[in-house]
């Protein structure tokens, strides 16, 4: 079958959300939770707060009792008064501390007056008056968070308001990285002449941290289609996605579209109409989803996040793959004429209320890693429609 | 000494800013040093590319040579041709692949005819085309990053590029988390009468896990202000922050300042004019910075964006206690006139460029945990002005 070619970036993302899927549930302890996505809906085991509870350091009284009362105890919070209040009485309690039964208010320490064992009240106060009622924050059953959500700190803290201890979130994808290339070595050695310094393998290594991702295996293996397609068949079964760089557009050889082939992978599109990044080869080997991005840095790195992130998000339990724009005001003039569509790296900025955006990339080319220093997101230029004005409203894609 | 109280909040940034300092630098492996404070200039050790590179698969010629030409060698990246390209010659050169010396340009492949061991040029090429200059991305000597740069994955891909293996960087804070309250239990437990679940603790702690940081020491602790000032006391000597919650607002007793006063530690400020969070106590005791948060979870919640996070920003190397406020327009008017400044929950969104901020809390009060849900930014609302209209400019504080 020939392998779909030249796509748009739309119909790259269709093919990917048609073969990507969540990965299963798994269930872990709540902190573990944090940044997953929940696969259930969650509703509130107990109402909350779980009692009438003080909001003040005061006295529990009946609304509308006399004005000089006699205080029969005193509580603190996590106690629980063991008689009640009744006509003439009242109760000293602290912040938090349930209300004792038979009061209906709490009068503020700093309104009455102590005489002895009495208490003179400098004010009325109303039924319910410096209570938190039960269930006031949350009532049992509530729904508190819903299927699909990223559990944020503020979830995780709700979540365990209502003493919920473990969660069902889909699980993780484990990842592998390749980098190819005989022109490529590690940092840690000596350059030698006609060699390069693997860029790609820290970048894309702390982009994926940076992201939330754990990476499982990682290695760097020559320009040798039989040794990446044995790597890429043992990896394939152990992990859930492959990012491989090189390889895809220089020399001779194809050199991953082999391996895949060797690999009896299938091919699900190969080059994308953009750029930079136009080199990518995405392929589905066992289980494990393979996405081959450019040895060029600045090719590999926006092809990363037009692709790989997003795929990473739908393993990991997002419903659809989509690439999230906003539109900003761009803050100089842009000519960049062609027939395909570009992706400049670009800084964004929130002034009065407005979000702008400048280019951060002086110098352009696939090689340019320089570019990507300085920049918090990538701008959008269509095909066919490259000239905008200081002042247009432009796509920008948030890193 | 009589501490400082009923501060603003700029007061109380301006101690933390006093007394907080960055932590000491040291050396990490690159990949180690994503999303840390970097605490040295990094100047390029060589020059990006390291060589002329070709920019294509195509061969390597002298710009204005004859028409036809003897190809008599091929190179693929990563090697060096040992020959040179003379009059009459052209070397096949792959993509990345160092240029030959005596060539000055690169045709592509497509663009000529090839006659056995001859090739035909359809076109004219210029001196330089299709070469990657030696130097053209970062020169030798270049200035990378600069000190004080938190680091993150185009940083890292650039140090990596130029062959840095390892940097200088100020040192991670090492924290500690101590919730208190006698009415407050764990989520595993079954929820006795009195008693709340300890929200604080989970939310906190994913909170700081969100930022980056590592908590060395969790524990829960009740009520008993010398069992508190005993383990501040222990933990002081071992970590440098240390957040507690509860005991600094509610009960007869202030347990949080007689703990600090009980370990020897310096009060440096007690209590902040805003709503919710003002019930905040803020010490050092030997060498930790100890933050006591209140054991309501909205107040919580808000002074550690306030507080907390900035203190932890600076321990990790930034120059200066800052907390970044951005504009917003509101969508919705707001009535919250009061004495004190008040924080409240909410959501911005850009729409066509602008951002916008609508409030996400219904309910609000000192223990509403819920009004956190959804929220993504705090808006400040400034004393004595809390009437607000939709569409006006309001501060936000992203989170």
């Amino acid at each position: 079958m020939k392998v779909k070619s030249f796509i748009s970036l739309e119909e790259a993302i269709g093919i990917l959300n048609n073969r990507v899927n969540n990965l299963e549930k798994e269930k872990v302890l709540l902190l573990d939770g944090l940044n997953r996505i929940i696969a259930q809906d969650i509703y509130s085991k107990i109402d909350n707060p779980p009692f009438d509870k003080s909001a003040m350091d005061g006295y529990a009284i009946i609304a509308g009792d006399s004005e000089r009362l006699k205080v029969v105890g005193k509580i603190y919070a996590g106690e629980v008064y063991k008689g009640d209040v009744t006509k003439g009485t009242a109760v000293k309690v602290m912040t938090g501390a349930a209300i004792p039964k038979g009061a209906d208010a709490v009068i503020k320490q700093e309104n009455v007056i102590i005489e002895g064992d009495y208490i003179i009240l400098k004010n009325m106060v109303v039924k319910g008056e410096n209570i938190c009622e039960k269930g006031e924050d949350i009532s049992k059953g509530a729904l508190l968070i819903k299927e699909g959500k990223k559990l944020d700190y503020a979830d995780i803290g709700i979540l365990a308001s209502s003493g919920i201890g473990e969660i069902w979130v889909y699980k993780k994808p484990e990842l592998a990285f390749i980098s190819t290339g005989d022109e490529v070595i590690d940092i840690n050695n000596k350059l030698e002449e006609g060699k390069i310094y693997n860029s790609n393998k820290y970048s894309i290594l702390s982009r994926v941290k940076e992201l939330g991702y754990n990476v499982k295996d990682i290695n760097h293996l020559n320009d040798n289609y039989y040794e990446i397609a044995k790597y890429i068949e043992k990896l394939s079964k152990e992990v859930d996605l492959i990012i491989t760089t090189g390889g895809v557009s220089v020399g001779e050889k194809d050199l991953l579209k082999e391996a895949i082939d060797l690999a009896k992978g299938e091919k699900l599109f190969w080059k994308v109409n953009i750029k930079p990044g136009s080199a990518v080869l995405c392929s589905k080997v066992n289980k494990a989803i393979v996405i081959s991005l450019s040895g060029n840095p600045t090719a590999a790195l926006t092809t990363f996040e037009l692709l790989v992130k997003v795929t990473l998000e739908k393993l990991s339990g997002a419903k659809e793959i989509k690439i999230k724009k906003e539109k900003a005001i761009l803050l100089q003039d842009i000519n960049k004429k062609g027939s395909k569509r570009r992706f400049l790296r670009g800084r964004f900025e929130i002034i009065d209320g407005k979000q702008y955006v400048n280019i951060t990339q002086i110098k352009s080319g696939n090689g340019i890693l320089s570019s990507a220093l300085n920049s918090n997101c990538i701008i959008e230029i269509e095909a066919d429609n490259g000239v905008k004005f200081k002042g247009d409203l432009v796509n920008i894609i948030k890193l």
